[in-house]
């Protein structure tokens, strides 16, 4: 640049940048801009007089002067575009902890808004020096502002992350809360129970897309019930699918097959009808971490839509302070 | 109870409790009612025929059949209500941890749905043994469906609580992502910046309403600027800010002061001349974690609707792996 | 300084720097220092030719020569000692979230070490920039090599923060496992119980010293037993207390105390004949959350060496999603 | 049982059993028993007078009779060893988050104790119904007595647990604090470092052995310093490693390794002359997260001792509320 007062920099942030630029100076910023959509309209935004260095919440105070360094994108190095010398590959690199706001369709065809902590990431090959961070966010931005989507339209997310940053492959996983209604098993009252979701897909071409899913729910001790005079240990556990899908499968539907699992479902409301229900139901049903594993996984197995999971269980036992737990992993299309 | 098919216990789930229930035993139920709203619904609802026992989205395998208990509440011993020998009021007693959606109004007009973490409790009188932990959740169910709320509608919440709860006191608090719309400071790229906000309520007559702001931001050390040839450490830091207020003061005006007092503000999205930007500002604007908390002091010293405040600012050091910290607390009604 | 070549900054670090400083030179340095004792060591160290910058773990790269900057600590500017016109105070400043090991007397006369999360804080004039953050470390290491210490010694931590930072009131705050061996109930099985403890104290002139213990336990609750054929729900739920005390009260102490407001117990390791122990023991006890913190209070009430408590239970419940809590608050000097 | 006061059950605990107890009964106990030692040692303890319930530091309080169910183990349902019909192998199951002191031998020669939080399983084969959660702990209480490990002794415990449980597979997990004597790198002040550790071991006749080391270390952002006229954003970023190894590896080998990809370390003291260096070290050394995890990748794949990796650093951006986030895995035993 050779003249700093031409520039939308720190010196004149905050003051009539429009004015001092001049269409002559605009036209040749832009012919030594690389030509990429977003520069443009940055610019574009200029010439309109929109400023570009809006009153945002917080203006951080600015004391020096503008310097030696070129102040339009055009002309500023792109460092991560450059050649690496290594020859590493890097599997995964991107953002990480992103929350944003995520609107979901629900099965009873309404949606509801969520908050999600997101993360996105392309595999960069050896030879680039970097990938360019901030386009993630605008990708998100532009995605989220669709209206509410499915799970079945993330695959749609990670392929728009795929072309933006210019990737082979493209990663997008986003964990979030997300409720259903569910009516207390006697009298019916109506609450919101609270589970955890998370999509991860990976797209290249193919896309591969897993869906898990973490219900709480509370556990029956069998040995506990068997030895004792009366009563029971019993305890909140967490039950947890990741699963692979062919079709379309509700969270909701997961939530189910995952609360059968368990000696009996929590809810968010319980009246005392309710309350003697839920205990005389879990002690009608007790089950060891090992059996509600095994009838998830049995159910599992008979259910079509899924055709690989990664399960779990985790019971918080009343009895000790550490928890008990089993996993199992199986992949049906391995099976034959 | 005397006749196990009068009731809908467990033994009739799923089947035809409503068929096999005689209105004149429904109506000694009734009388034997504390006449309470609520039982007086259930009891309506089985009249109607309405299934009190949906199918809820998990039903818990029962097997046993119905015993010498009474299933229907009214009938139920409330050990809650009866009366407690020690002697022993307890300040807070109530449900924690509730996962809840939350709609709020914000400062631009529109509303934004997010996912809160909430806790209600009541102080109770020492002669009562229990409070009733279900009417919390009914009381929330009922003002979160009111539409979108502000800040200062959060007593009426509270308010809710004690009513609903026959307390002398009640307690809300709730804590939840807030995201506000950002534009970097040189392209103006939009993007979500996202901040912890927490309401607490106390109501008892008079009513007690804490908004508390936690936002990231950077702080760039003035000693390490001073003496070393070039560079300075900098980081991400988290300021916070929990206010008495006399006067409408929206989450955003607080994110604005909180802003202000750090090195620079962060931001969702930075192109290069943002960051450029974002670099020289900080640099320009070096501060001890003592010089943040001492300048957010002054501006709220100056605020002229928050009247007492609690707030503290911890950096995240790039040069060790713990915290530099400090924190204010002033009331400032006590001045004088 | 006149010369760079003379002294140890990082133009020569790794290298021969203690040959490249000339006696007359040091001297100077000496002068110019405001003769504390910690200068003195490193100036010292080097004239003993004791590397000062020894083989650290990890050497970062250096390739810049030096500048026009001090190198030494007693040239360099001491901005946080410098004025501050902002006239405002500060509660507390000082380092947070710092991981250090601590070795703590155990009631039957052995030792154990833990590893703990220390904050230390000083309160901060109104006329002084900054503290000076590195000492706080600097006390740590000294206090936490002297042996194994009692909870009874921890004030001699906060006195000598007090002393070193020379300040008028300073805070020393650790939080840490602490573990109690323990016997299974019928088997008398071996094991090691975990709690959380945090010492809190407070000297400016009198002394104040807080003990927080926070116990796992189980807790059964009374309504669900009442109300059902059999069985009764329970859970792992949480109790702490954080006392002031007045004579010798031991952390092994206190956990008692909290385990015996519970329902029953938790172990690390139980054996078929305890767990039918501690299953029908809790049977036999059901408490409310509201049953625990009273029977704690009135415990806290009688025990002689506690005059003041705060005391919460957490029931991590087994029917819902979110957990039912209590607390109370008593200052027993007040009370007459 | 025909006889409640031959047994050392809930109705005489606390009492004097082992005069209630006549020899010849014990005989016919002992008869029935399956003959394992731990049976045998409660019976011995009980014969000897000893108190198989001692006074531990909570007693339950117990109001009930003894009843119907048989009290001494060996009498008890073990329904853990009964034969499972639904045909359903467990990859995984048995207690997790058992928090645990741990002796590590140190490379300097000495050992220091940290706490740590440990998982162990075993592999279930689809026709046993359950594991034996105590037996785990046992173990744990055994191991952890024979004084402190090294990382290459891990194995060994793994193998117990395979033994003790009779299983084909079993796996040992244990995350803990480690703490390494770092000097400031002008003045050379000492402080600990505390860095995570996670050993993971796999043992089904081979043993698969995975050391991961997390470290705390700054980056500093080439982009910003090449496009800004001063300063640069940096920030603590966390460098991981997960490693297979080769020979001896110690943790404080693989701390050098990730400490020397980062821009520069972190350390626990800082002088003045140390925070000038590490701040200038930092800006001569600017690297993306991207570098951070090449320049790993290259140290690794040299480290003759290190046969896999899987490698990931974060950079928790000073700029941003979201991090920076690259990782890569590497197995370099199928690259030939």
């Amino acid at each position: 640049m050779h003249s700093p007062n031409l520039v939308f920099g720190p010196g004149i942030y905050r003051s009539d940048f429009a004015e001092s630029m001049s269409m002559s100076n605009l036209e040749n910023l832009q012919s030594a801009s690389t030509g990429t959509s977003e520069e443009t309209e940055i610019l574009m935004a200029q010439r309109r007089g929109t400023p570009a260095a809006p009153a945002s919440t917080s203006k951080p105070a600015r004391t020096t002067k503008a310097g030696s360094k070129p102040t339009e994108k055009a002309a500023m190095t792109d460092i991560q575009s450059s050649r690496d010398p290594r020859n590493v590959a890097i599997d995964r690199v991107g953002v990480k902890d992103v929350v944003y706001p995520l609107t979901l369709r629900t099965k009873d065809g309404n949606s509801q808004t969520t908050v999600a902590t997101i993360n996105m990431y392309v595999a960069l090959p050896h030879h680039q020096k970097g990938t360019h961070m901030s386009r993630f966010l605008e990708v998100l931005n532009q995605q989220t502002q669709n209206g509410p989507i499915t799970p079945q339209q993330i695959p749609d997310v990670a392929h728009a992350i795929k072309e933006r940053l210019n990737a082979e492959t493209a990663f997008f996983e986003a964990s979030f809360t997300y409720f259903v209604n569910k009516k207390a098993p006697v009298t019916g009252t109506e609450g919101l129970m609270d589970y955890r979701v998370t999509f991860e897909c990976t797209t290249n071409g193919t896309t591969d897309f897993l869906m898990e899913v973490s219900a709480p729910a509370a556990s029956l001790c069998p040995c506990s019930k068997e030895i004792s005079e009366y009563g029971a240990h019993n305890q909140r556990c967490r039950i947890e699918a990741k699963v692979r899908m062919d079709g379309v499968l509700w969270i909701e539907d997961l939530v189910t097959i995952l609360e059968e699992a368990a000696s009996c479902a929590v809810f968010a409301v319980l009246k005392r009808p309710d309350e003697k229900y839920v205990t005389e139901a879990a002690y009608d049903n007790p089950k060891f971490v090992e059996d509600i594993i095994r009838d998830l996984a049995v159910a599992l197995e008979r259910e079509k839509r899924v055709t690989s999971y990664e399960i779990s269980s985790e019971n918080f036992e009343s009895i000790h302070n550490h928890n008990a737990y089993a996993m199992i992993t199986r992949d049906k299309r391995k099976k034959k």
